[in-house]
């Protein structure tokens, strides 16, 4: 098979849409893609300042490298949850890429944070799912170091596999309020908050992965040893069906539900009215849903070693 | 494992509904279901005539002997497709349970009405998936013999699984106009149409083969020869995975779309506003879909002969 765009011998196919690629023009391709996901949905200029989170896995990586590429200014968000070796192998490859290419990296671990949290205990404590109060810790550290650093705009990683798997199970349970939400941007809704990004929602797991790879990324591996909850696997396993049967169909899924529906779903959601009493961040009561969660974790933490 | 109603011995057991049945409770749970769907959605009433559109297969053969033994008023109509031996085995089917259950049954045989063509002619002369033509010509009879004998409601046999599967696709392709248009209660948007229902749109696949088997009705096992579509059938296999690992999502896919999502895509459809000059059912311009059609068929059918 040949390169599609300069005819050399091709080293990646892309089934979804009918090409295939030699490394060079597959990391044009991709970047390009990326760049028109930006255009496209208007989430930055070249004079804005972005906070890229970024977790120590392919996709995290690939979105700051490409950014990079395309001469944005970036700075990098690590935040250490706390999850043994899995979250230090995750730090040094951060670390590893952010000093290889001389950027700016700032490093949170919530074991060091003022309430010395990290998501094992969090979870043991709350008797929740470790993923559901993972969720409310990073929002909420990536809300606040985005708003500490004065940055525009806040980027995360998710692909088109995340996109398609999340809308999936939105739809199958009906959630308008997810519905609502679902989208490559959402626009601050306080003056504490910043515009969040995923510039990567058009590219696919597999494609981040093969970037990353051709482009010598040293990226974590493993998947969290937590998962990602047996639901998202499921809605991931049956897309990825689909898409064997028909190539392309989780991006029509995606895109199309972007361009006909969400408008359908779309209403001006309130932003929260409150200062959170103990951290600041804007709340919808006296305390934010970080500190709710926090203060829950700290009070059954206290009577767990008060009856031991 | 026991009977949820009455204790003894059960012989079906449901995981959708966690539940457990003998023959006699299940039979009683399955009718007792169509009649609170029939009631939910204000379907019709015991004083109104139903026309019931049967196939001989398990679902509109359940679906018929549920009506009759819930009190309805109904007539059978058979529509012939000239499908070969799966044809006539269906033929057979659905006469001997009329004759059995002393039931009014109309046959109409496409071979035999005035343009005298069965679904393969049609679908060879159109080179169109024969689902697609057969969809218009079944359509199109049901209309025509539900309003010349002067019914209230058209029933047909979708089940739950059917439903389900029409409405991932449509969700998968986000097509707006068919999801304003899913729901098991459709109005007349014109006086020679009448109200078409779907009773069985909360059992699945399963609980009408049950029904079928236990109620000793004989139908026909296969299916139809030119099958249900590839798409559809990956629908379908999604789904039952989906199922597997969590039992109740089908159901609760459709409901919660009913409930929650289908009053944002329903809009008041227009109904046709002319009838059709070829065969006076209602039509958007000279000709109804059907007769369009159907002039196509006779078209290439004349050609193809002149060049034979």
């Amino acid at each position: 098979m040949k390169c599609k765009r300069c005819a050399t011998k091709a080293t990646v196919q892309l089934r979804s849409h009918n090409t295939a690629f030699c490394k060079d023009c597959f990391i044009f391709f991709f970047q390009r893609n990326v760049e028109r996901s930006i255009e496209r949905e208007r989430m930055f200029t070249r004079d804005e300042r972005i906070l890229v989170a970024v977790s120590g896995g392919k996709d995290s990586l690939a979105l700051w490298d490409t950014l990079v590429a395309l001469g944005h200014q970036t700075e990098g968000l690590y935040l250490g949850l706390g999850i043994g070796e899995y979250s230090s192998a995750s730090q040094r490859a951060v670390e590893v890429y952010a000093s290889a290419h001389d950027l700016k990296l700032t490093v949170v671990r919530l074991e060091e944070e003022e309430d010395g949290l990290g998501i094992p205990e969090a979870a043991f404590f709350t008797r929740r799912q470790p993923c559901a109060a993972c969720g409310t810790f990073k929002r909420h550290h990536f809300d606040r170091a985005a708003h500490a650093g004065g940055f525009a705009v806040l980027a995360t990683g998710h692909n088109l596999d995340d996109e398609a798997a999340r809308l999936l199970g939105n739809v199958l349970h009906w959630q308008l309020p997810y519905l609502a939400k679902q989208h490559p941007v959402l626009q601050p809704t306080h003056e504490k908050f910043v515009r969040k990004v995923r510039p990567l929602y058009r590219t696919s797991e597999y494609e981040s992965a093969t970037y990353a790879f051709l482009r010598g990324i040293r990226y974590v591996v493993e998947e969290c040893p937590n998962s990602h909850g047996a639901t998202q696997l499921v809605y991931k396993e049956m897309l990825n069906r689909l898409e064997e049967k028909m190539p392309g169909a989780k991006l029509g899924f995606v895109t199309d539900f972007l361009r006909h529906a969400h408008p359908l779903f779309a209403a001006t959601p309130d932003g929260p009215p409150l200062d959170c009493e103990r951290c600041g961040m804007p709340a919808f009561g006296e305390l934010c849903g970080y500190c709710r969660l926090v203060a829950e974790i700290i009070r059954r933490r206290t009577r767990a070693v008060a009856h031991s």
